[in-house]
Formats: structure tokens, sequence, C-alpha cells
């Protein structure tokens, strides 16, 4: 069955010389041919296992690994789409954290930017979904100028420092720019508009949003280049197709998963000895 | 295709004189003749329409409703199989709210005991599920005389109060006894000292709580006899047959999702304005 390949996502990474005018939203790399829909569920059950052994592993205490997965793009490219079919799908939610970030409460903003992201990140055994992150900070605060030029500048080498610290401490980091183009969000955004169903999605500051679309995709490949590290690489992946983007996704999750080289962890109890106390109980 | 009604689902409701020995844990009430495999799949898609709708709702500010599901039974009595599918597996993560409760830690022993469960309630549109719950304060305080007779009598009131102050605003109440038999216990325990993949849920301590079934039983039917309202009834699960459990818990769901009578939420938006303003953008 098609699918892609680990090798072909991670071709998706943002490295040097990256420009994002370079990723056709419309795409499909690596599934040429509009293979997506044989593609979509193939991991599923390895994932499904690599996942519930993850968090076996933090039940026993036998790994300190664990998954952060960063969900960052424009209005309607698909983030709940990932976390709905991707993440609800195939994992058990006992072993998920799931977060949505929105703009920062008055004693949030009294922080320092990344203060408020503490809280929810992965315990071992865990994963958690940012659903918005820290990059807001440097990305629709760079737009809208919230923030000095300084301080925006500061943040891109303390969000290196704050996911170089993760890392070490066992967190596989995964970010994900889902990329649509500015065509297809019309067709979203309208499809909100007039969808009943889909009202409750839209919202009118939408609109101001996509007014600033140069700028933030101009955002967006300051902050994916300025960021992406080894330890913590970007992904931008089209997704006109957002099947093809849950796709890749799935792919990152279980490279990330297979990278752990996790086993189920041993008994902490000698099986004899309890089964017999079973069998007498 | 064969499902459990709403009716049959409801006849599970613990009611006056109820006795747990009634309950077969091996029988599958409304579905006679093992047809529990093709009834499993048959709400997926309304219960997953109403439930999206139910998180737009509360999104939209437009209801104060919620659902609060507690899972209380057994060790191996398929909380965790109920968590994983019926919930992630029909559910918008994103709308829900789940909890797993362990023993309390020293500064929640020193609050009421209901005091630790509040921050976990369900807001308007949400889902909350508790792995385990106040009930506990019942159930094994009870049967391990961890609390004074006096104080145990107290909590089957103050739970009444409780739930019924969240019924009063707008949190739906399910509450489930997966039932199984302790026959069927000692398999799945035998199942979790061999299989090396399921070692990491056991735990040497069943075997303890195994050897007082009788007294957990009846700590169960006062429990259940005690607290099952009208607001917030209890439904006595036979759950042999895991997949049967299953099916009646998302029969459950899905009435008490049904009975909140939404729509999707208006605009709050002139969609011709909006369609206008797209277009110019």
């Amino acid at each position: 069955m098609a699918k892609v390949t680990v090798e072909e996502a991670r071709q998706l990474a943002v490295g040097e010389g990256f420009s994002i005018a370079d990723v056709d939203p419309a795409s499909t790399p690596g599934l040429p041919g509009g293979n997506v829909d044989d593609a979509f569920g193939t991991f599923d059950d390895e994932l499904s296992e690599l996942q519930e052994m993850l968090y076996a592993n933090g039940r026993a205490g036998t790994t300190t690994g664990s998954i952060l997965l960063v969900l960052q793009g424009m209005d309607t490219s698909g983030k709940g789409g990932i976390i709905r079919h991707v993440v609800s799908e195939t994992m058990d939610m006992q072993g998920v954290h799931l977060k949505a970030f929105g703009a920062p409460t008055e004693e949030e903003r009294n922080h320092d930017f990344l203060w408020r992201f503490g809280p929810h990140l992965p315990e071992p055994g865990m994963i958690s979904v940012f659903d918005r992150s820290y990059y807001e900070d440097v990305l629709v605060q760079r737009v809208k100028q919230m923030a000095p030029p300084e301080e925006i500048e500061r943040r891109y080498g303390a969000i290196v420092d704050f996911e170089r610290s993760l890392s070490e401490r066992g967190v596989r980091i995964i970010k994900v720019m889902p990329h649509i183009s500015r065509e297809f969000q019309a067709e979203n955004l309208k499809e909100r508009i007039l969808n009943p169903e889909k009202h409750w999605k839209y919202n009118p500051g939408d609109i101001e949003d996509r007014a600033l679309w140069t700028q933030f995709m101009s955002a967006y490949e300051i902050a994916m280049k300025r960021t992406s590290t080894e330890f913590a690489p970007w992904y931008c992946v089209p997704s006109d197709d957002k099947d093809y983007c849950r796709t890749v996704v799935k792919t990152l999750l279980y490279r990330a998963l297979s990278s752990l080289d996790l086993t189920w962890p041993p008994a902490d109890f000698d099986p004899e000895v309890e089964l017999e106390r079973l069998e007498r109980s």
C-alpha cells in the first residue's frame, strides 16, 4: 500500500536555505499520483501499539522518553483535523495531553512568554499535543508588532534553548506547520461562512489575519529557519490536501516513537509467585 | 443492525430493590444471541456528530449543558477499554477531559473528599470522563475501613447533594459500573501475569482486593442504591463480554447527548457581510 516513507517525510524538514515560497501547498511529495487515501490508514496499528508501549513504560517508570507535537498554522490549515483524525483515532487518550493555547491571560502576560507552557509539557510516557504554542509569540506578535523587535529577536534563541533542554530530558519534539495556499484558505472560510454546521468555527478576525498573509508567511519562514534544529526540527507540510498532511504527521509520530527503541516494560513481580497467589485466591 | 436500544440500556439503571446478585455479569440484556459485535459500531457517526455539536455550542456560549461519565469498577473490569474504544474512537478529544484518579495526595486528604474533583468537572460543551472517582471514598474506604463509619455514612448524602448541584447547572451525569464475575477477573489477571505486553497493567495489590470481593460487591450495592437518582443514575452493566458493556455505554452517551436537544449554534455574524469581506480580501 502506498505510504509516505520516513525518508520522504524527513525531506519536509526545514533546513539551510529554506524558503517557504518553494513549498507548493498543493503538492504531495512522496505520494505522486494521488495515492493519499490509500496511505492514510497505513500506520494505524503500529502507531497505536507504539503509543501504548510508550505509555506503559511511563507508568512502569522505565523510560524518560516522551513526545511533544507542536501544531502551528494559519486559520483553517487543518490543525483540528490532525488532532481528530491522527491523534484521537490512533492514540489512547490516557497517554495524550492535548492543549489548545489562546491569547495569554493577564497573569500569563506578567511572566516570561514560555512560562505558561511548562505545565503542559509531557511527562515520561506521555504525548503532549499543542494546538498553537509559544510560536505565536514570534508569529502573530511579530506580524502585529505586539512586542518590541529586540524582544522578538530574543525569543528565537530562548525557544531554541528551551527546546534543547526538553530534548536533553528525553522529549522528542515534532513541529508541524500545515502549509495551505491563500486560495485554499478562502475556500475553507467560505465554507465556514455559508455552512450552518461550520458557523461556530468562523471568526470575523480571520479576515484581518488573512489580509496580512504575506507578512505571516515571512514570519513563519523566519521562525522556522531560526528554530529548526536537529533536536526539534520544523516540518513545513503541504496541506491543501488535508489527508496528505495527516499522513505525514502519522509518519513523523511513527518515526519519533520508533526512535525511542522501546520494548514492553519487564515485570516488576515474579510471575510464578503471582500465578500461585491468584490460584489460591 | 442489532443494537442495544435506549430503553434496554435504561433498564440497567439501579433502582428500588436493586440487588447486585441479580445481575449476571455474563448476560447481554437486549442483545440475545450474541449480536454484540454487530451492534458495536452502530452509534459511532451519530455520537460523533452530537459530541461535536455539544462542543460547538460550548465554544459559542449557546449551551450550559455538559456530560460527566463516571467509570467505577473492579480491577480488569474494562474501564480503560471503554475510554479507548468508546471515548477516544468516537469523540473529538478537544471536547473531552479525561481524568484518572489515584490515591489522594496529602494535600487532597486535608480537604473534604470531594474537593479534588472540582477542577475536573466539565465546562459547558465538554465531556468529562472520570476513571475512578469520589466513589472510591465510599467503596475502598468502606471495605478497608479507611474512614470512620459515620463519615462513610455522611458521604452518601454529600455525593447526592453534589451531583444534584451539578445537574442543576446543566451537567448530565452517567455513572457506570462495569460488572464482571470473580471468575472473569481471574482470567484477566492471569493474562496480565503471563503476557509480557500486559505486565505493566498488573499490580500485586490486585490480589488483596480480590480477596475482599464479597465485601466490595456489598459496598458497590450499597453505594449504588444510596446514590442512584433520577438526575445521576447508576448503571450496573454486565461486562464479562466487554463489547457488550461498551455498546451500552455508547447508548447511554447517545441518550445523554440527545437529551440536550442541541442544534448547531447560529452565526454570530452576518454571512452576507462576511462573504463580501472575504471576497474583497
